[in-house]
């Protein structure tokens, strides 16, 4: 049974989220055995825990970029130099934080690699040779894999030196066709965000000086974190003709005129895992939606020694039951069972089932909520509808609760005062007018570390407002927020 | 309907497997659209065939992975040089294969960070901080992810700079434990590639000069391949403490000693790609077992311009009924049936469906076998259990042909003139007697290009005959081969 002074122990062990944002991120995602440092600066391990939350995030994804007609398909991880040239605002953008390799094996190269920051340049350079005729487009293509981008800071899934993502590359015979699919792939992300990760987002176009190097038009998703810190989540890409003018990617079309492509990229990574601890994640730890969670359901037997045979095989009984739902049996027996809640509890696990020797009498068993900790009992014969109910309930329950913190945490504002003290105050997202000018975006970015994140897709046609910098008759609204 | 000119037109691109099976292989890997060369020298581009694919041969290995107790994880792509020169057999054998990052950003790096050729360094120091205790143990982790070998021969799949692979990398207790694991491990791959794959393999150690850079036991798969020459499909290392004594992995034992753990690595790779086509191709193009195909049934539609609504009709709503397995309808209006029976054929799909009007009107369809080429006439009734009955048949079959291959093309001789006949006409499998002098090895692989592959499991205990090249009386009996 639990002894409490250990169990207090253990949970003190937390930093309080309240207390410590960053610290406590930074305890949960070490603590929870998600991942971890590594002697190589800016890299981290990703270990079993947390590489089967991205599996189980991977996968969801997967299944939508191939239900919207996309193929996986695999490129090099290096670009040479001259590839990565061709695009002079993308390389502009990247060539700063790129990892150079120079050597190979023996001998030294001719030219030097970067290894993929993304892989914009070293796919445009193959669809250049892939693309002859109309007949060959479009080009719908993924690729799920490493890249790096040598940071100065970085944080544990945030901002890491290496990290794991999916980056689409589309071709297209129209800028209209392009612009359907950047628009459509931003729809998968938010669609998927909000069903899988239980994560709202606000989702629109990036300003100029946000939007990606080499790029026309950039869109993200955005979610709201739970120091009131927005993350971008998700980015869709219309490339027009950059790329395809410079890396040649020209088709016949039926008119019998030689043209370039359209295209598009849009990726997601690793990040995404930080957002769903820094979304949901409470004093105690992880709360991990149901859907994505890689153990929905934790078996912990109460005993005494002489029912723990009794005790036990009726857990694996139960266990067997629930075939359907990632289940865990917890049968450590080095462990008491208030430390497993403790454990479990941290780890996000969304529903604990407590057995033991009274509950066997009863015929039931206890079932714990991890997002609200709502005990119930329950009988056996009803467990496995209860826990199908329960799973989806919490799910539902974790995106409402996200989505009004959300609302209660933005405000409509054209006044700059009533902006800075909340940036400097509660933060959270703020929608203003805009007058469209770089130089008032650069001088809140200045003054108050927030940034425009995007203009709603419908900004542009609603009541605007007044700028939020200069009070100048807005040309669109726009969310602002200091950001990840 | 097809036109038979451009039938063969189509065909006669591809090589003959039989006047040039280097150059029938590269044309059907390309030709299929599986991969292609890239600018970056040895590098290739997985296409979306090759790469679904590799999806079905990698869900299918990680499926027994996992079953087997481990657990995937995700370490750095970097390998700083002190880590991988800590293991002197292990650097010499990778060192002249690194490519070597030495720029990060803007600044030169202060130490050469290594492109991972293989992850034991990285992951050994890592380890290094998880196991405290015997109750840490045993580590059971995998990772899939991409290496780096410069290489200076390539050809795509079976030997490129850059590679796809799974690393599993676990520390035990005891030697017991580890030397367990190791052969669990390689009975994983046999099974493995003898189900999933229809590829029949040898297994067995490796002699000291083929083993692994740093390992204390390597184990292999071996297959045969079209042109008489073995692929090492996969290995697996027990790598004793050679790695736990230089990186420092010691626990705390039951008995209060300290210990260093015992360590296994074992691995497989997108080169299975290159196996399953040199293993089941034809002068047709690929052959492709149904457990793996991307596509495992194609229907093609035959009409004439009066028909071809009610035909494409049909064909949707067969599909349809075959929703489980991997169905591709092939609706193009560009091509003709003869075309398209042609390329399906080149892509080794496993079974093609024809409909045309006739068929209709008899409420049959046609099917036809990849392997056999054999031409089934099918009442649409029993499409379902047909379809599900071939597939079986053909998986079956193509590893008893396999099988037949390897049989009829393993001898078993000590007589050193009739082996190096062998190796130099139809080659295949030699089984031998072997001395276990590396003299002998030397001088077989100097004048005949034969290595040994491996040392069969029970090769020390049966009948052993004479050295193959001494003639003096042998340690064991051993599989030689030419090699890829």
């Amino acid at each position: 049974m639990a002894r409490k002074g250990e169990d207090k122990e253990f949970v003190k062990e937390l930093t309080s989220k309240s207390e410590d944002f960053s610290e406590w991120y930074v305890d949960v995602v070490r603590k929870t055995d998600m991942a971890d440092y590594t002697a190589i600066k800016g890299c981290m391990v990703i270990k079993p825990y947390g590489y089967a939350l991205w599996e189980n995030i991977r996968d969801a994804l997967d299944k939508r970029i191939k239900a919207t007609g996309h193929k996986n398909a695999y490129f090099p991880l290096f670009v040479p130099e001259s590839l990565l040239k061709l695009e002079a605002e993308h390389v502009e953008g990247f060539a700063p934080e790129v990892a150079w390799v120079t050597q190979g094996g023996t001998e030294p190269l001719e030219e030097r690699l970067a290894i993929r920051p993304t892989s914009e340049a070293i796919i445009c350079s193959i669809y250049a040779k892939w693309v002859q005729s109309y007949r060959d487009l479009p080009i719908l293509i993924n690729q799920w894999a490493n890249v790096v981008r040598w940071e100065k800071v970085t944080r544990l899934f945030l901002r890491t030196t290496e990290f794991l993502w999916q980056e689409g590359h589309t071709c297209h015979r129209t800028y209209e066709e392009a612009q359907e699919e950047t628009l459509k792939m931003l729809g998968v992300y938010r669609e998927f965000a909000e069903t899988e990760l239980a994560m709202p987002v606000i989702y629109g176009e990036k300003t100029e000086s946000e939007k990606f190097a080499g790029a026309q038009k950039t869109y993200a998703i955005e979610a709201l974190m739970g120091d009131g810190r927005a993350l971008q989540a998700g980015t869709s890409h219309n490339l027009g003709q950059h790329f395809a003018r410079v890396f040649n990617i020209k088709f016949l079309d039926e008119d019998q005129q030689e043209k370039y492509v359209w295209q598009t990229s849009w990726g997601a990574s690793t990040r995404l895992i930080g957002g769903v601890v820094m979304m949901h994640g409470d004093d105690n730890g992880l709360v991990l939606p149901p859907r994505i969670a890689p153990v929905q359901v934790v078996f912990v037997p109460i005993y005494f020694s002489d029912s723990m045979d009794t005790v036990v095989q009726k857990v694996r009984e139960l266990g067997e039951k629930l075939s359907e739902f990632r289940v865990e049996l917890d049968l450590r027996e080095t462990q008491t069972a208030g430390w497993k809640f403790n454990e479990w509890e941290m780890k996000g696990v969304p529903l604990r089932v407590e057995v033991g020797p009274k509950d066997i009498k009863k015929e039931q068993v206890v079932i714990v909520r991890r997002d609200t900790r709502e005990k119930l009992f329950v009988p056996e014969g009803r467990l496995v509808e209860t826990v199908r109910d329960l799973l989806s309930d919490i799910q539902k329950a974790m995106f409402q609760k996200a989505l009004r913190f959300r609302e209660e945490n933005t405000v409509r504002t054209d006044d700059y005062g009533e902006f800075r003290t909340i940036m400097e105050t509660r933060r959270g997202f703020v929608k203003s007018g805009w007058c469209g000018d770089a130089g008032c975006e650069a001088r809140v970015k200045e003054e108050t570390k927030a940034t425009i994140r995007c203009i709603p897709l419908d900004g542009c046609d609603e009541e605007k407002g007044r700028c939020l910098a200069c009070g100048r008759p807005a040309q669109c609204t726009v969310y602002l927020a200091r950001a990840y």
